[in-house]
């Protein structure tokens, strides 16, 4: 990620809050030690039709990619874990919505490097667990844009 | 609205762009001279389970009013044309996704002053209209919020 100000850094912070989303994949996966790929994400979704724009905003990151899904979404996805660090690490002092998420995803990648036991992997499990509480389903949001 | 920051701006711009609309309802009224109430809007959505945190957020602003949707829905709205006027231009420089809807805003909102007749309204319809094209519904707009 290049270096950014405070205010593009204050601006990472408000559209996450708005239209971003932070969380932990756990998938089943039997070539694992302990039987889960654990995938962390950070994502901003918008509509296809704001594609230019949307570009411009993701370059100011730079260290995700654009997935383009089949319902008129883009999706712009931080998988890799020095880039979600360095992003959360940057955005953390200026997000209102976002802060509980924000330090426990930092925990839960901190804490997933030491784990030696699958008594320390089912604790992680927990931690990622807490995500269920702090995100909320924004489905039934129904935006009026009129006219 | 209180003096704001820079990166307070830059924040509240980010979640505008990912979160906010800005729009202006022509409802039709009998008691207005063209038929019209022109009604402009700036407002930003949120769960209610959020409530606290929005609370905060709509707090930097403090020139608009908050609205419970029975659909668990929040909604913060400015509509007092000196607050939009003074919100918009506060954000303008830092917005991303929104510029053209902020322009356009601004533009009306100076342009109703000058109306003097039936034709000019007219214009000031079509530049409502505007509006159609620049805002898109979000509501296709499914998040993974996983787990």
């Amino acid at each position: 990620m290049q270096p950014l100000s405070s205010t593009t850094k204050a601006y990472l912070a408000g559209f996450l809050d708005g239209d971003g989303s932070i969380y932990v994949r756990l998938k089943p996966n039997s070539t694992y030690k302990y039987g889960f790929q654990v995938a962390p994400y950070v994502v901003f979704f918008q509509s296809q039709k704001a594609k230019k724009l949307f570009e411009k905003l993701c370059g100011l990151v730079g260290s995700g990619y654009i997935r383009e899904r089949s319902d008129g979404v883009i999706e712009y996805i931080i998988g890799k874990t020095d880039a979600i660090k360095e992003f959360l690490i940057a955005v953390e002092p200026h997000s209102v919505l976002k802060r509980e998420q924000i330090k426990l995803m930092l925990e839960i990648l901190e804490y997933r490097q030491t784990i030696k036991s699958e008594r320390e992997f089912k604790k992680l499990m927990k931690m990622i667990d807490r995500f269920g509480e702090l995100n909320y389903s924004k489905k039934r949001l129904k935006r009026v844009l009129t006219p």
